[in-house]
């Protein structure tokens, strides 16, 4: 897998650089062409179920004073990107800027003077090339864990995500390299809170739902994000996210679906549209009689009610947007640990069997 | 392990009921003592070189209106401890505080109406019994990882963290119940930055420096303290921490090192006094030539620093002082990957070996 991934942007990378190299030999002033990442160019493609950026580009030229800082940068970029593949080395960003920042010859100016500039090129080369930075060998933030019967291959070692005491694999910010050897599961739980995780890890949810869970502790970071796409691509096994019943977790629900803003340039690689959603939703507090463990909506929070009301994504299901309106009426939200009001096992011996068993999912 | 640590818990509740009880087998008022945990209370050790509490301490009475309350809830966190760990099940605080929450009978009121009460409880209750939470089964945050020639045994699995691909072993939020099996290595290395631990991870510097190299992905939780502290207990290999060179960074160092002062009733078993800190420090900046990759101090980290400068534990040791001083004086800091400026390996194959074959460290 590391070697597809790292083909297509050495690849990428060697056309974008001849494409500038034809130029500069007919004389022309080299330039290339970037996807506008701007937010007025990010739409929610609803054939692909997946929020993109629309096809309008930019140029940016060598020859532009306007532009010429950033030409040279991302030029800085692409080379070092390719180095680090060549080198098999991976870096955070903070690092790539960190290697990468250098007086220019002859000027007393600095390659560039704070990580924004660096950031902001790497996103750029990501949108121009069509690929992520992790197949640059630019990482993502390392955080979340897996647990369940699956043989995972990385760097050489053959393990199981089940024979890991209770901690789990920690999923590493680039997973590009992870090759998927076996695995015995029928779901993939992506589970919100690293608590709530741990709970299903001790009851033995992985055999009794046959899943693989995996925490992403809040929002997924990249590295989580990246792994779950390409699970749910090679295993085909459905992916049902569990989060907390509130604004907060149905957007990071939402994320994980149809992509983030932010991302809008390469949710290709991250979004998973056939996810379904299983809780934590308002009905479940009459349901199981949850009313004592609820907690009041605050400001942030009704706010946040608003902006997920108009997001096109939301929109789009009209069963979410009865769920939020729901929430906003009750004026309340619900925690995934809350349901240990009922008894510590009762999520993971009632609540998901049942509603997974019964289909009981939000889209 | 598991065993030992909950066994000593199941003791010292059942002295806890049984003190009880005598009281009011003899007509007494049932009332107990608690160590004070108030900033007042808090002190540096310097024999033992960690942040403790003075042996100040308060009686919780149940026939005193002002503590009734606070005696219930004590009680109540008490018995489910008892509770968790017969049944073998670990909770997070926030999953205690819903497991437990209710109406009490006969009233409208409930056990508690927010976790701070709960929280509170737990920690009288660790200052009271003289362990931590961990021991009763409520667990601390999963956060960071280990990677390294060491094997671990944990519920009945037994798995080596050093042949798990580029992720590690996530570390879980009790280590109470993991044991020791082998390892090979001459030194505990502990990484800030999860960059840092996976360009380490990356280089090879398990082997190279011969160490377990163990992020708490920036404050180390409790799970990562309690983890280093028991791994140094245990194989007496020397911890060595490496921070980025800011007021943040030492004092993250002076946590292992000396405790905390949130968790001086139990800083016992977290602290690692004979701690070492390799960098980074203001002198590496002249001596790597680093100067074009520092960062001004803003407002909050001179504050910061001035706060340090005060702190009893960074008193104690005059090179620390005169460290701070000499960050005052030059008005920058240094982060860890910074040093990606000189190349990508430099830390692993120049940095990290010199300093730490040289002992080149702040006490």
């Amino acid at each position: 897998m590391v070697e597809k991934a790292q083909e297509k942007a050495l690849k990428e990378l060697d056309e974008f650089g001849n494409q500038l190299l034809e130029k500069l030999n007919k004389k022309e002033a080299p330039s290339f062409q970037i996807p506008s990442r701007t937010r007025s160019n990010v739409e929610f493609d609803e054939e692909k179920e997946i929020i993109d950026i629309t096809g309008k580009k930019s140029t940016r030229s060598f020859i532009n004073a306007s532009h010429v800082r950033k030409f040279m940068q991302t030029l800085l970029v692409a080379r070092a990107a390719e180095e680090y593949i060549k080198n098999n080395r991976t870096v955070s960003k903070r690092e790539l800027y960190y290697n990468l920042k250098h007086k220019l010859p002859g000027t007393n100016k600095n390659t560039w003077d704070d990580d924004n500039e660096s950031s902001a090129v790497i996103d750029d080369l990501e949108a121009t090339l069509g690929i992520v930075r992790q197949q640059m060998n630019v990482s993502a933030k390392s955080r979340g864990s897996i647990y369940g019967d699956i043989t995972l291959k990385q760097a050489g070692d053959e393990f199981s995500c089940k024979k890991l005491g209770k901690g789990g694999w920690a999923i590493p910010g680039n997973v590009e390299d992870v090759e998927i050897v076996d695995y015995d599961a029928e779901l993939i739980l992506f589970i919100e809170t690293e608590a709530m995780h741990s709970r299903l890890v001790e009851e033995g949810s992985y055999d009794d739902l046959d899943a693989l869970l995996v925490t992403g502790q809040g929002m997924a970071p990249r590295g989580v994000k990246r792994f779950l796409k390409r699970l749910q691509d090679e295993t085909d096994l459905p992916v049902v996210a569990f989060t907390d019943g509130d604004p907060y977790g149905f957007y990071i629900y939402s994320v994980l679906k149809h992509g983030s803003m932010q991302l809008a340039h390469v949710n290709d690689y991250y979004a998973v549209p056939n996810s379904k959603f299983v809780g934590m939703t308002m009905d479940d507090i009459d349901k199981y009689d949850l009313h004592n463990v609820t907690e009041n909506l605050d400001e942030q929070a009704r706010k946040k009610i608003e902006h997920n009301l108009n997001y096109e994504w939301f929109k789009y299901h009209p069963e979410w947007i009865k769920e939020m309106k729901k929430m906003r009426k009750k004026g309340v939200r619900i925690e995934q640990q809350a349901l240990a009001n009922k008894s510590l096992d009762f999520v993971a011996k009632t609540y998901l069997p049942e509603k997974i068993e019964n289909e009981e999912f939000l889209p």
